[in-house]
C-alpha cells in the first residue's frame, strides 16, 4: 500500500528549538504504572513508541526533589537516579525519536508520605486528597530552592540524555500551575495577586531551564489552557489565553490541554476524537513556537486536517500510542488497516492509578514488553506443529485466533452465534460504549486477511465434535454468563426470596430484554456496567432506584479517571441512588435495603430487580471435554484443552484479550510454577548497620 | 534499678519444635509499608526489635507465588528474592533472635493486578476490594500445585536463614482460610463441606511444610479464631475451636488472633489493652504446643500474668514493638519508666496501606532506621556549643526538648498555658482518645529526669523575649488553630454567610466551648477530629447532621483500619449523617447543603455549625522573630529561628513528634537541596532489546 499524499504533512520534520523532530507524532507524557519501581518496563516500552514512529517520546512526570514526593511516577532527586532515566532516553534514541523528560514538582498535590517532608504551595492550604497533611506556605527562600531544584534536575536530564525537558504547568498537579490559579494562590508579594505576578514562577522555571540547558535541549511547557470550571479556574477564553500570550514565544513548544487529568483524559463514553480542539486552539494565534495537542487522534484525516487548519502543529497522542504503538509507522506505510485504534476505555490509566504496569484493552503487549518479551508487532512464528480450535469469537477467541494466525498456526475459529465479537460487541450497543467495538473490528480486518484461519459462525460446538475434528490444541474461549442469584461480593449464597420478583441480568438486558416500571439496580461489580444499565434503563422510561454497597457509584471508575462523570450521570437520570446499601432480600414487588453500616432495613416497591453482581465462566464445552479423560482426548489427537478469557476468569474486555495473546503466544494458560516474566527487584545496597546500643562508647540514654 | 522477680516469667526459654527462643517476646508478623519496595529499611527495623530484646522477629506476609501477587508485602516467589529476605534474616540474628516468615498465598484477596495471573480461590468468586475481576475455582491440579508453591517456599526460605515458617491461615486474607471459612468454599469435594474437609488443605500446608523443613525449622499456623460475626463466621465457640482441636499438635506454635485486620488491629478508639484474650484463651487447653497471641500489651503485669494464668507461653507484639522497639530489654533491666507505650492510633497501618514506610506517633525513628540512620534508644552527643529555646510544650516541641537533652544540649522549654502537653492533651480527653495521653507522659517523665532540660509553663513567650534570652537556637513549637473561615479542600475563599450562625471550631469544644440544639459538624478534614467531635456533641445533648464532601465518614480512618467501626458509630449517635455533601453557605439559623455531584442545593436548620476544614499555623512569634531580621538576631546571639511540628506544616500527631526529633537530630527543619536519607531504587538489570522489527528475518506481520 501506499501513502495518499494528503498524509505527507504528518512526516515533516518539525523544528524545536535546537533540536529536530523527524516526523509530527509526538508521544505526550503519560503516566503508566512503571515510574520508578518498574524502570526496565518503562525505557522498553518507550523504545517501543520510538521503534513505531513516533518523532517524539516523552517520559510521564518526574520529580526533582523530595518535597514533590509523588508515590509512582519517576524521580530525578539527584545524580543517583540518572541511570534509570537515561535506559529510558537510550531506548528512545535507538530508533530515532527526541527523548523528552516531564521535570516536575507536584505543590500540594503530594502529602509526601514516604520522604515526610512538610509540602509546600504557594499558600497555606491542606493537601489533595484525604491525608492529614498541610502544605505551607513557601517564602521566598523556598521559591529561590524550587528554582533551583528544577534547574539541577534539568541538568541532570541532559546528563541522562534527554532533548527535550519540560516545564510542568498542567493538570492542576504542580507548583507553576498552583500559583497561576487564583484558587490556590493568594500571597500579596510580587508571586500573587495580577496574572503577571502569579505567572512569574512558570515564566522563571522557563528561563532558568533554557539558561541551563537550551543551548542543546529544546524547553517544553506543559499547560492546561481550560480547567472547565468557569470562572473558579482557568479558562481558554480568559486567563488561559493570557497566559499564553504573556509567555507565547518563551519555551521552545507549547504542550497545551485540559486541566486537570479528568478532563485531559476523558474516556469515549464522554467524549469523541479531537474533543480538546475548540478549546487550544487560540494557542497558535499567539505564539510562532509549535504547538502539540491532544484528543485521542486515531483517524490520519483528524490529524491532517489539525496541521492543516492551523491547530496544531504536532499531533499528541498519549492513549492512541498506547493502543497502538506503530501507529506512525502504519500511516508512513499506508497501512491503514493495520491501524489498532485506542477505544478510550481509560483501563491504562488504571494501570497507573493502581500502581502496576498499565495494561490496554486493544494492545495486549502493554506493559509486556520488558517483562515477557512482548513485541506489538512481531511474534515468533510457530514452533510446532499444532492446529488449533478456538471456540468462541468474544474478545479472547479472536485475539487468540488472530495471533496464532500471526505466527502461522492454522486455526478454526467457531463461534455459537451468528455475529462475532461476543460480549464485545452486546457490550458496545450500551449506552456510551460505542468505540468499544473497535476490540472487535480491528481483529476481524486482520483475521479476514489470514488464510491459516477460518472463522465458522452459527456454529455451536460439542465435546463430540472436537473429539472428532483432529485439532491438537483447543482452546475453550465461551466467555461467562452474568448470575442471577445475587451471589458476588456481599452475598456468599443466593439471594433470599428469588421469584418474588422478577429479576433480570446485564445479559438479558443486552439481549433486549427490558423491564418496565420500577426497576432496582443492585450493583455489586462495581465497574460500568451497572451504571450503564441504569443509563440504558432509565432511556428506556424505567424508574431507576441504583443500590450499591460501595460508598460510590460504578466506584471502579475512579480509576478510570471518569468516576465523576459516571456518578453524575447516574445521579441525573435515576429517581434514585443509595450508596452504602445492599439489596438483602426479595418480597411481592418489593426489594428489601439494608445499610452496609448500621444493618438498617428499608425496603422499596420494585417491579423487577437487575442484578450485577457476579459472573460464572461458560465453561460446559471445557468441562465436558475433561470428564472424558487424558487418554479419550489423547487418542482423538488432542494434546491439550485449555480456558482462555472469561471462560478461564471473568473480568474486563482487556484481559480477556491479554489471555488470548497469551495463549497464542505459549499454547498454554495454565499456571507456572516458575514466574513467566523477568521482575524488577530493589537493589541491595551495602549494609551500614545501625550502631549497637551500648557496644558505642558514646552512648547516651 | 533491678526486676521484680514477678516478670522472670517473662525471659524464660520457650521451646518451639526445633528451635528455641531465648524469652517470651514474640513479635508477630506485622505489615509495614516497606516490603519489597524498601527491602533494606525493612531488614534494619526488624534488627532493631532484635537488638531491643524481642526473642523471636518475624517478617510481615510474604507472596509463595505469582497468583497471589499482593502488591506490596514481601515476595519469595523463586530463588531471586532470597538475598531480600536474607538480610532481614542476618538482621534479626544478629542480636540473638529467631527469624520468622509468614508465608502466604493471598487466594481472591488479591485481584494480580501486577502478574495478571487469573486469582485462585475454594470457590469461584469476586476478587476483594472493587477491581473488576474473577478468581476462578482451584481444580485438584491448582491444590497441588499450591502446595508445592508453599514447600518450595518454605524451602527457599529456610536457605534465606528463617528459623521459624509460617502457615499463614489469618485474617480472612490467605488461601488456607479462604478453604476453611464456609461463606467461600462451596466444594463438594474432599475439599469442602465437612469442617476436616474444609481444613484439609491447612492441614496438608503443615504437613508439608514440616516434611520439608521441620527438622531444623519450626513451623507455625497464624490463625484468626473468631471472625466476630457471628454464624456467618469462624467463631472462638465453634469452628474456631473445632479447627484448633482438629490440628492441636501438628505445628510446632500457634499464633492466634481475630480475623480479620479490623478486628485484630482495632484502635484504643474500640478496644483495650489484652482485648482477644477472652477469645483465645481455649487454645492452650486443647494444644500443648507453644501459643502465642496480641492484644497490644504494653503492661508488663498484664504481660506475666497472661502466662501466669494460662491464656498464652508468648507474648505476642506488633503495634507495642513498633511504639518501642526495646520494650522486652527495658523490662529486663527493670526501666519501667521508659516504656514508651504504644497510642493504639494505627497511622502505623496507615503507611502500610498508602504504600510507604510505616511511622509511628510515639517512635519517630520507625521506619527512618536504615534510611536517616536513626536508632529509637542511641541518639549522638550533642556536637555544637549551641543552647536552644523550644517554645511550645506540645508534641513536636516536648520531643524536641527531650531529644535534644538526651543529647546534652542545655534547653529551655517554655509553654504558654499551665498545662503540658498541647494538643495531646485536648485531644486526648476528646471521646476514645485517652490513651494518646501517653506521648505526652512518656515525653514529660524522661524531661523530669534530665537536668540540662527546664521547663517552664505559663509562661508566654515574646520576640522581645526571645532576643534578650541568650539562646543560640530557637524552635518555635507553637502548634497550629483550627480555622474558623471554612476554608480547607472544599473552599478556597472564606465560607459565604459567616456570622449568620454561631461558628466553633475543634479549638472551641476541645476548650470546653459546647454548643446546644441542632448542630451542622462539616468535616473537611477527614481523619479522626469531624467523627469525634460529632460523637461529642451528642453526648453533649446536640442533634447532629454530619456533613462531608467525602463519601464516606471520617473517610481517612480507612487508612488506620477502623473506618468501619467509626462510621457506624458516628452513624448511631448522628441525627443525620451526609456524604457527598458540602456546606456552602450559612443563612439565618440554617445551613447550605449541595451534592458535590450535582450542586443540588439543600437547607437544614441550624443552631451551630462546627468547622473541621483547616488549620493555620499559630506561627506569630516566628514571624515576629524574623521581621527583626538576621542582623538583629545575630547580634543578639541566635544563629537560627525554625518552626516545628504544626507550626510549620499543620498535620498529624505523629508528624509533630517526627518534626521534633528530626530538629533535634539535625538543628534544622528546613528544606535541603540533597536528599536528607538514602534511598532504595530498582536494579537495572542487564538489557535485552526487543527483536527489531524488519530487522528479524523471521518477522511476521
Amino acid at each position: 500500500m501506499s501513502r495518499p499524499a494528503r498524509y505527507d504533512i504528518l512526516f515533516e520534520p518539525v523544528r524545536i528549538g535546537p533540536v529536530t523532530a523527524k516526523n509530527r507524532f509526538f508521544q505526550v507524557p503519560h503516566c503508566n504504572g512503571m515510574g520508578r519501581a518498574f524502570p526496565s518496563s518503562m525505557a522498553a516500552m518507550r523504545g517501543v513508541k520510538a521503534e513505531g514512529g513516533w518523532g517524539v517520546v516523552v517520559t510521564e512526570q518526574c520529580d526533582v526533589h523530595h518535597s514533590g514526593n509523588h508515590l509512582r511516577e519517576l524521580r530525578l532527586w539527584d545524580e543517583q537516579d540518572i541511570p534509570h532515566l537515561a535506559r529510558a532516553a537510550e531506548a528512545i534514541h535507538r530508533h530515532g525519536a527526541l527523548a523528552g523528560i516531564e521535570l516536575a514538582h507536584n505543590g500540594f498535590h503530594v502529602a509526601n508520605l514516604e520522604s515526610r517532608t512538610v509540602p509546600i504551595a504557594p499558600s497555606l492550604r491542606p493537601t489533595r486528597g484525604i491525608a492529614p497533611v498541610t502544605a505551607r506556605a513557601m517564602d521566598k527562600d523556598d521559591i529561590r530552592a524550587a528554582r533551583r531544584w528544577h534547574r539541577t534536575a534539568a541538568l541532570n536530564a541532559r546528563r541522562a540524555g534527554f532533548d527535550i525537558i519540560y516545564v510542568y504547568a498542567g493538570h492542576d498537579m504542580s507548583l507553576p500551575v498552583h500559583f497561576l490559579s487564583r484558587r490556590h494562590n493568594h500571597r500579596t508579594d510580587e508571586y500573587g495577586g495580577s496574572l503577571a505576578n502569579r505567572a512569574r514562577f512558570l515564566r522563571e522555571l522557563i528561563e532558568d531551564a533554557k539558561e541551563a540547558v537550551g543551548d542543546t535541549c529544546a524547553v517544553a511547557v506543559r499547560f492546561g489552557v481550560d480547567e472547565l470550571m468557569g470562572p473558579r479556574g482557568i479558562g481558554a477564553e480568559d486567563e488561559g489565553r493570557e497566559v499564553v500570550e504573556m509567555l507565547a514565544d518563551l519555551p521552545d513548544l507549547w504542550d497545551v490541554n485540559l486541566s486537570n487529568f479528568d478532563n485531559d483524559g476523558q474516556t469515549s463514553r464522554f467524549a469523541a476524537e479531537g474533543f480538546q480542539a475548540a478549546y487550544v486552539k487560540f494557542v497558535k494565534s499567539v505564539t510562532t513556537k509549535p504547538v502539540v495537542g491532544v484528543g485521542r487522534f486515531t483517524s490520519p484525516d483528524t490529524m491532517a486536517a489539525m496541521v492543516h487548519g492551523g491547530t496544531l502543529d504536532l499531533i499528541g497522542a498519549a492513549r492512541p500510542s498506547i493502543a497502538d504503538p506503530f501507529l506512525p509507522r502504519k500511516i508512513e506505510e499506508g497501512r491503514f488497516d493495520d491501524l489498532r485504534e485506542c477505544i478510550g476505555c481509560n483501563i491504562c490509566v488504571a494501570g497507573d492509578k493502581a500502581g502496576v504496569p498499565m495494561r490496554c484493552t486493544q494492545n495486549p503487549t502493554m506493559g509486556e514488553e520488558w517483562r515477557r518479551g512482548w513485541h506489538p508487532e512481531y511474534i515468533p512464528p510457530k514452533d510446532t506443529d499444532d492446529t488449533v480450535l478456538v471456540v468462541g469469537a468474544g474478545p479472547a477467541g479472536l485475539e487468540a485466533a488472530r495471533a496464532l494466525g500471526q505466527r502461522g498456526y492454522e486455526v478454526l475459529l467457531a463461534e455459537r452465534t451468528r455475529e462475532l465479537g461476543g460480549r464485545v460487541t452486546l457490550e458496545s450497543r450500551l449506552p456510551g460504549l460505542g468505540e468499544w467495538a473497535r476490540v472487535r473490528d480491528w481483529r476481524l480486518t486482520q483475521l479476514r486477511r489470514m488464510r491459516n484461519v477460518q472463522i465458522a459462525q452459527d456454529n455451536e460446538i460439542t465435546a463430540d465434535m472436537v473429539l472428532d475434528a483432529g485439532f491438537s490444541l483447543v482452546a475453550v474461549a465461551t466467555g461467562a454468563a452474568w448470575r442471577a442469584d445475587g451471589m458476588g461480593r456481599v452475598h456468599s449464597e443466593p439471594l433470599s426470596g428469588l421469584g418474588a420478583v422478577p429479576v433480570l441480568t446485564p445479559d438479558d438486558i443486552m439481549a433486549g430484554c427490558l423491564p418496565a416500571g420500577r426497576v432496582v439496580v443492585f450493583d455489586d461489580d462495581h465497574y460500568y456496567m451497572g451504571g450503564v444499565l441504569a443509563e440504558r434503563l432509565a432511556a428506556h422510561g424505567c424508574e431507576v432506584t441504583f443500590v450499591t454497597p460501595e460508598p460510590l457509584v460504578s466506584a471502579f471508575t475512579q480509576f478510570t479517571a471518569e468516576h465523576k462523570r459516571v456518578q453524575r450521570r447516574v445521579m441525573e437520570v435515576c429517581a434514585d441512588v443509595l450508596p452504602t446499601t445492599a439489596l438483602v432480600r426479595l418480597e411481592p414487588e418489593a426489594a428489601v435495603l439494608a445499610c452496609t453500616y448500621t444493618g438498617r432495613e428499608r425496603t422499596v416497591a420494585a417491579d423487577a430487580v437487575v442484578l450485577v453482581t457476579g459472573m460464572v465462566p461458560r465453561d460446559d464445552l471445557y468441562r465436558d471435554l475433561r470428564a472424558h479423560g487424558e487418554q479419550a482426548l489423547a487418542a482423538a489427537g488432542i494434546r491439550r484443552v485449555v480456558r482462555v478469557g472469561d471462560c478461564l476468569g471473568p473480568g474486563i474486555i482487556a484481559a480477556a484479550v491479554h489471555s488470548g495473546h497469551l495463549f497464542a503466544r505459549t499454547l498454554d494458560t495454565a499456571l507456572t510454577d516458575e514466574t513467566p516474566y523477568r521482575r524488577e527487584n530493589v537493589e541491595l545496597r551495602p549494609e551500614r548497620p545501625l550502631p549497637l546500643l551500648g557496644a558505642d562508647p558514646r552512648a547516651t540514654r
